[in-house]
C-alpha cells in the first residue's frame, strides 16, 4: 500500500464531494429563482418565503437555505484547515439569499484537490462539542454530509408545501449519463 | 501512484458511506417509533401517517420511506455488483415500515469492503435512464447519495410537520466525539 496514492484519493473524493454540495446549491438557486416565478405569476409576495416552516419550531425557509449553505462553506474550509469566512444571516429576499447561494459558491470554487490532503485525519471542533473534537473522516460523513442535505432538502420541501411547482430534476440537476 | 491502494482506498469510502446510510435507516426506525409512541399519546392512529404528504404530488409518508431503503439497498447491490433483492411496497402500518428498514439494514450487514472493489468504475444503468450508464462513482455521489437524503429528510420532515417531536439529535443519531 502507497501512503501517497491513498492520500491522494482520499483528497480526490472529498473534492469530488464538495463539488457535488456545489451543484447541490446550483439546483438551490434553481429553486430560489422557480419560487420568485411563482410569486409573481401569483401575484404574491416573493419575499414572503423567507418566513415560511413545517413545524413551528423548525427554521424557516431563510435560515433552512443559509444553514445549507453554511455547512457546505464549513465542510470545505474545515477539511481544508483553513478560516472560512463568516456571513450575517441578513438576507431578507429571495435575489439576496440567491447572492448568498452564489457567493458560497465561489468560495467553494477556490479548493483544489490538493487542499483536501489530510482531510481525513484532520481534528475538527466547534463551540457546541464542549471541546470535545471529531476526525475530519468521521466529521464529513456522520455530520456535514447529513446536515447539508437536511437543510437543503427542507428548503425545497417548504416551496413545494407552498405550491412551487418543482420535480426530482430539478432536485438531482443534470446527471453525467452517457451512451453505452 | 499504486492502483491497489487507491482501489483499496475507494473501495473502504464507499463501504463507509454506505454504513453510513446504515446508520441513517437506524435514525429512521427512532422516528418511526417515535412516530407511534405520539399516536398513542395523542390517541391517533398511528397507521394514518403512512398517507400524509407535504404536497399533493408528492411521496406520501409510506413511500418516502420505502424510497429512502430501496436507494441504500440498491446503491451497495448496484456498486457491489449485485442483484438486490425486491420488496413489494405493501406496508400498511407502521410497524411494518419499521420491519422495511430492518430488512434493509440487515441486508446492507452483508456488504464488505471487498464488495466495493472496482464500485467507482463500474456500469450503472436503470430503465429509466433509457438506454444510457452512468459510472459507479458518478452514480453514487449524482444519484443515490441525494436521493438517499432527500427521502429520508421528506419522512423526517412529514412526521415533525403533523406534530411528532423530533430534533437534529434524533436525525443525526450519534457522533464520533472524542476527547482532545
Amino acid at each position: 500500500m502507497s501512503w501517497v496514492a491513498i492520500r491522494r484519493t482520499l483528497a480526490r473524493m472529498y473534492y469530488e464531494t464538495i463539488r457535488q454540495m456545489h451543484k447541490m446549491l446550483g439546483q438551490l438557486d434553481v429553486w430560489l429563482e422557480t419560487a420568485a416565478t411563482h410569486a409573481e405569476t401569483e401575484a404574491l409576495d416573493p419575499n414572503g418565503f423567507l418566513e415560511l416552516r413545517l413545524a413551528p419550531d423548525q427554521f424557516p425557509f431563510a435560515r433552512q437555505v443559509q444553514t445549507a449553505c453554511d455547512t457546505a462553506k464549513l465542510a470545505a474550509s474545515r477539511l481544508a484547515g483553513k478560516q472560512a469566512p463568516t456571513q450575517a444571516d441578513t438576507e431578507q429576499t429571495l435575489d439576496e439569499l440567491r447572492a448568498r447561494v452564489g457567493a458560497v459558491q465561489t468560495y467553494l470554487d477556490r479548493f483544489t484537490e490538493k487542499d483536501f490532503a489530510g482531510a481525513a485525519t484532520r481534528v475538527v471542533t466547534q463551540p457546541r462539542w464542549e471541546g470535545k473534537m471529531m476526525s475530519g473522516a468521521d466529521y464529513f460523513l456522520e455530520h456535514a454530509l447529513p446536515n447539508f442535505f437536511f437543510h437543503l432538502t427542507h428548503a425545497y420541501a417548504i416551496l413545494r408545501h407552498n405550491g412551487v411547482s418543482l420535480g426530482k430534476r430539478d432536485y438531482l440537476g443534470a446527471l453525467s449519463l452517457r451512451a453505452p
